[in-house]
């Protein structure tokens, strides 16, 4: 696709900026109808729209159709939040004519959108994070313009699911301008829409060097915008004994499958593992090494993905005490990617910091500790994260209320004998590392602002 | 009062820190009686108090009267809050155990406290924006450790605050570092607060250019932080014909009270007067000049707060096209501040953008349009405000819903035939231009964030 020219920036900013007010006191009920209009012609693409993902992706067609299942049903829980209206969060406080020494006046108050948004498409979602994913379907909900920057990993996808949009916004007499889809192959389109005097904000899944660059421009605005980044993360597990004895096997099916699932291309992959060396523990480890010996390797998403992750690979185990436990065997001549297990003491994990950053692939990195305090340090040690993982027996997690709370200040979820990958959409959903998440009801906080009414309208 | 040192910066923050753990896990229960003891112990003090504030701030001690009974309401209104638990916003979306392809896990969130919170006390709200305000009661209610940056201003008000405070956390038997004082004569302590590691946010109320420096130095730290910062704002006021010919004495006599009270230093001040020229606007107009001029001037709160706004004033004055309708006679000598009207026409409003900065004190300016729709034009032309007024006659806003809906987008709060000043605290309270506000209860927002819990703790 053709990457849009100043002037389709320009168009498609004020295109947003005139359909705002119209937009934004639309009936509830049409956002509504426009949603649902939406997740229905994307269904309606029926099988052309899967072969077209797969062919841009690589990703497999049933990985696919599970996507498109979660964009349709994203698209229709933001439709029901937005014919409740319940989103508005409407406030009172009535008036005291009475009062001393001045009487109390009527306020009222509720949420309003906050203007038009610009909405990075991922690499790794053509469809859940893309064109009509989640940060779309959260910003329609409330009244916000939407203008799509195309992911250039999967251009057909997009545009095919763009085309949908505009004509559910046709069909439901909505002007042109709710919806817009860009496409550029570098990053000033992004860039510009970012710095752009009518855009309010920008949702971003992806790299964190991207995810910064943009984050940056918009507070460097005259007048700064919230950006809403969903970057690296790294997902850090926390193993304790009594789960290495009663779910060994559990864990490592259970963690071979979340390492190694979509490529290894999914934000909440577990990418540190934090075990005590014990019998049990290296039992499932043994397991685990063996799984991912025996793993089929994967076409990634795109050479630079791929040849980004070999090179962490590289890295990362050249660092002096990083041991490589196990890896898939590539066939010779194939350019895909296969799983690799690496192993560290805690000392080493804790004095180098580069251990912490994201290999975004199918790779994870065991921490061998001495004592479960040794837990603590590690997570006080972490960065922000999507989750973080505890496996643990009954009672075990007894007296670890200060790990748990450690925890809780570094993560958005917070996994119990479970697996971080497989993010379930609902009202309870919360992916993000800070102040906000990009998934689930709770999603189109970051599109609202309040505002309060004194006194009534005469 | 001494400057804190950098040792006494790191230590707060360092006690602040060590503070959090129990602190956010403490009972909600706990944290009410906290807050209650600090209302009593304000109280407390008695006439002392307000006998300091009035001597460092030169408010007349039935203001300051009326901001310590406001202090202490937004102090219980938040225990209540602590005490109800209501904040957290607790969801849950329930497993389903048979759910295709993949088992539904149990997810549950809330909303937890965001960690050690700088505050920076205004000089305008030596109690209500200050030691013990609305920013520091709702951060304690989350459950997050408070600094304050004493304003230096009020120095000893500060000081007699800040005991009750500590004093009341001794009783409650909290860590010390769940509150910390500090002052600065100059800005570094503050800067060193807002870039220290341990401070997850920063609040503030005060002049755009120390609002804007500390918002910068915390975006540019290595994991930047929010910094909330209510700065300036002028507050627009509409005057429709029907309002003019309907409430002329009421406009006339509310504008001045709203222009001159606390001598123009309230951040709610209406500093632009948008009116028609017609023979009932005039009617008033001439009303409110005769007010301003006979007005006696006030002592404002410090000398280079006096000496900036005899400058503002003197700029204004000297842009072509800006008249002074009425300027309050000073007795020769008066060091005090007059209250100043100024007049301008339309067009020179909207192509001069320095007539949008606010002069912080009793002065104001009226823009003549010639017809309602320089409303529209005006509104649009705005920067973010606290507020927006506008006053109409019976059915005269019919078909005016496009210039409410750009003062929506412009303000935290719209007024109708009403006054700005005055900020009533409750539920429904917006206070801010962009998606937060610091009173009311929503205050709390700015310190929480949410976290999912996948699964329950074995």
């Amino acid at each position: 696709m053709k990457s849009a020219s100043p002037d389709e920036v320009d168009r498609a900013a004020a295109a947003a900026a005139a359909a705002f007010y119209p937009y934004s006191r639309s009936e509830p009920a049409l956002r509504a109808r426009f949603l649902r209009a939406i997740a229905q012609g994307i269904e309606g693409l029926g099988d052309a729209l899967l072969e077209c993902a797969a062919r841009e992706t690589a990703l497999p067609q049933a990985r696919l159709a599970g996507e498109r299942a979660r964009t349709c049903m994203q698209l229709r829980l933001f439709a029901g939040i937005a014919e409740s209206n319940s989103w508005i969060d409407a406030q009172v406080d009535h008036a005291d004519p009475s009062r001393q020494p001045q009487p109390k006046p009527q306020l009222r108050s509720r949420l309003v959108a906050l203007g038009p948004v610009v909405v990075f498409g991922a690499s790794n979602f053509p469809l859940a994070f893309s064109v009509a994913g989640g940060d779309t379907a959260s910003a329609l909900a409330v009244g916000c313009p939407v203008i799509v920057k195309a992911h250039p990993a999967h251009p057909e996808t997009s545009a095919l699911v763009g085309g949908v949009v505009s004509k559910a916004a046709a069909a439901c007499a909505l002007p042109a301008g709710v919806f817009s889809l860009l496409f550029d192959t570098g990053f000033d389109v992004g860039m510009a829409l970012v710095r752009h005097p009518q855009i309010m904000a920008g949702a971003f899944t992806g790299s964190r060097t991207g995810g910064l660059a943009l984050w940056r421009a918009a507070q460097a605005r005259p007048v700064p915008i919230p950006f809403f980044a969903e970057m690296s993360s790294v997902n850090p597990v926390f193993v304790f004994p009594g789960a290495s004895m009663a779910y060994a096997d559990t864990i490592a099916a259970g963690l071979h499958a979340s390492i190694t699932g979509s490529v290894g291309q999914l934000c909440t992959k577990p990418g540190l593992i934090f075990v005590l060396k014990d019998a049990a523990t290296e039992h499932w480890i043994d397991t685990l090494a063996a799984l991912v010996s025996r793993g089929a390797p994967g076409t990634m998403l795109t050479a630079s993905i791929h040849s980004a992750c070999q090179r962490g690979l590289a890295e990362r185990t050249a660092i002096d005490g990083v041991t490589l436990l196990a890896q898939a065997a590539l066939p010779p001549g194939t350019a895909g990617a296969g799983a690799a297990l690496m192993a560290v003491e805690v000392d080493t994990f804790l004095r180098i910091s580069a251990l912490q950053e994201e290999i975004f692939g199918p790779t994870s990195l065991i921490v061998y500790c001495s004592a479960p305090r040794d837990y603590l340090r590690c997570a006080r040690s972490l960065e922000g994260q999507l989750t973080a993982t505890v496996w643990a027996g009954p009672d075990e997690l007894r007296g670890e209320d200060e790990l748990l709370w450690v925890l809780e200040q570094r993560a958005g979820r917070l996994v119990f004998n479970g697996f971080p990958t497989g993010v379930d959409v609902g009202t309870a959903t919360v992916h993000g590392d800070s102040r906000f998440t990009s998934v689930g009801t709770r999603a189109l906080a970051r599109f609202v602002r309040p505002v309060a009414f004194q006194g009534e309208a005469p």
